[in-house]
């Protein structure tokens, strides 16, 4: 991206192993992410950026130390790197790593060939090495997935719970895939898109709210005998999304986030009265992926359909055009 | 209070039962609250307000429904009314019960006589009458201890974690209590004052750190191997002290927060990259009253200390001044 609105896609040298650690994967798909739309619309700084950070492919390379992939491995990597080992990644919060580093800003795997830092605590390996119809959801528990998966986690969703979410978009959708699969009762999704509540039905929500902010939380309440929801899931990231996650969430309950504005200011007193637990950061999807790659595999999920675009790497340009123009909900980019 | 730093101790008419789960408590001790700071200082508005919401004391007279508690009974109260028997305040989160109602803002305990609405879900009866000696410990479970305790808990500190306590008053002191007793191998109390501080190394703290803001941060960053603590307890509540305990947290960490200031705004960002779980709010003393009733009843605990000057009721004005003047931490009232 060499400014805002303006994404090339251009030559650039093969990476090459620079660590013991590193390992080289040749990418076989890549997506664009809705944070890749902050810098294209201006609200983040963007000077010839690399961009991307989902991915899969075959590693072609490793460094001495690797030991958990080998050359032609098929492999999903984790958005942020991470070590695995440290004690911060083995409480299982890989995206506060002490060697965190972000694909986004360092690596860009919206490309032919990535170099991937600390192979061993970054990438997964899949059973075996599968058919492009599985392309799709493994890309999407590159991030997606894995990052709604952490918002179902961290809004405490399971058996006994209702769950609402708001935000229809790929993350939210995934929210709901996995509110559902971890047990949830009762799933609400907070959507007023017929065709993403459409797609919010086929991953397990049970009610629909098109209301918003304040109205939002008193449909919500009203639908949970005035108490609000057990678990609240917010992934959109604007204040008013915030404050009506907040509003929605019972006294005692969970809110888990996965996205914020830079721009959100939090009324302290507000959070406060709400007496709610909250748990929000970039997800640790490492510490999901061989479970959702297990599911992936078993047929359980099927979360690829959040994927409404498919477009070869080169036209990547044309990709941002779509989401950024709210044409597509997410885009896959194939090499 | 007539107005803001206008205190009076006048005659009102004695209350009696208006409701069949109400019941009348002859206290025995009140006391002066940090929070009764807010209104005295005009940071929150008073007009002819009734004041208090720390209490022990005798039932004189119970409604026709109240089950756990009779005349002659001696009790401690919770500072929030709850029914403890709504979905909220099963799941411990009393202070957001549906029948939630602040005693500050609707009883008033710096007074002879209380009516505490939903007695049986309120108060707690001591094994016996106790003694004297035994009041300000008892009197301290009503709020600091319980909220201190609270707090401790909603940053998870147990067995194995690293605590900071952010706020060297009583609440702040009592989450140090807490964090002892509930197992923390490690105490960090943020203070720079030499007495608070011998009070905090008397109730478990393991270490003191003088510094605050970033510079606090840096400090606790430093005895935490670069990672930051595991549990954190906010017990100040301005914007300054409470990005600190943000700062303080390590990634997946938690922090537990049982006051805030009107104005403070929780940048969403900083919250977010965090990475960390927070849990806040007034706490649900009446979760913990029968566990610290019997601490105190079995001598494990002595969270009297706090309390360093004690007065009639008649003299609660010089007490409001006291404390204002930092002359005195906390202020019991004795009747």
């Amino acid at each position: 991206m060499h400014k805002a609105g303006d994404v090339r896609v251009e030559d650039r040298d093969d990476p090459v192993i620079l660590e013991p650690t590193d390992a080289i994967v040749k990418l076989t798909a890549s997506c664009i992410c809705g944070s890749d739309l902050w810098p294209y619309r201006g609200i983040e700084p963007a000077d010839h950026q690399v961009m991307g950070h989902e991915y899969i492919g075959v590693v072609e390379e490793i460094g001495a130390d690797v030991k958990t992939v080998k050359p032609g491995d098929f492999v999903v990597g984790s958005f942020v790197i991470s070590d695995n080992t440290c004690e911060i990644c083995q409480a299982g919060f890989q995206s506060k790593c002490v060697h965190a580093e972000f694909v986004a800003q360092t690596v860009g795997t919206q490309a032919e060939k990535a170099r991937i830092p600390h192979a061993d605590g970054t990438l997964v390996k899949t059973p075996e090495t599968p058919g492009p119809e599985l392309y799709p959801a493994l890309l999407a528990a590159s991030d997606v997935l894995g990052t709604g998966w952490y918002a179902a986690v961290a809004a405490d969703a399971g058996p006994g719970k209702t769950v609402a979410v708001v935000g229809d978009g790929a993350v939210g959708l995934m929210a709901i895939l996995a509110a559902k699969q971890l047990g949830a009762d009762r799933i609400i999704a907070m959507s007023r898109h017929p065709e993403r509540q459409k797609l919010a039905r086929y991953y397990g929500a049970t009610d629909i709210v098109e209301e918003r902010g304040d109205e939002g939380v008193v449909r919500i309440k009203e639908l949970t005998g005035g108490l609000g929801a057990h678990s609240v899931v917010e992934a959109v990231g604007t204040q008013e999304s915030f404050m009506q996650a907040v509003g929605a969430t019972r006294g005692g309950g969970h809110l888990g986030y996965v996205g914020v504005n830079y721009d959100v200011q939090i009324p302290g007193i507000e959070l406060f009265f709400a007496g709610i637990h909250t748990l929000g950061g970039p997800a640790p999807v490492r510490r999901f992926l061989p479970d959702l790659i297990d599911r992936i595999w078993q047929g359980e999920i099927d979360p690829g359909k959040v994927f409404d675009l498919t477009l070869p790497l080169e036209e990547a340009p044309e990709g941002y055009k779509a989401m950024d123009e709210r044409r597509a909900t997410k885009v896959m980019l194939t090499l």
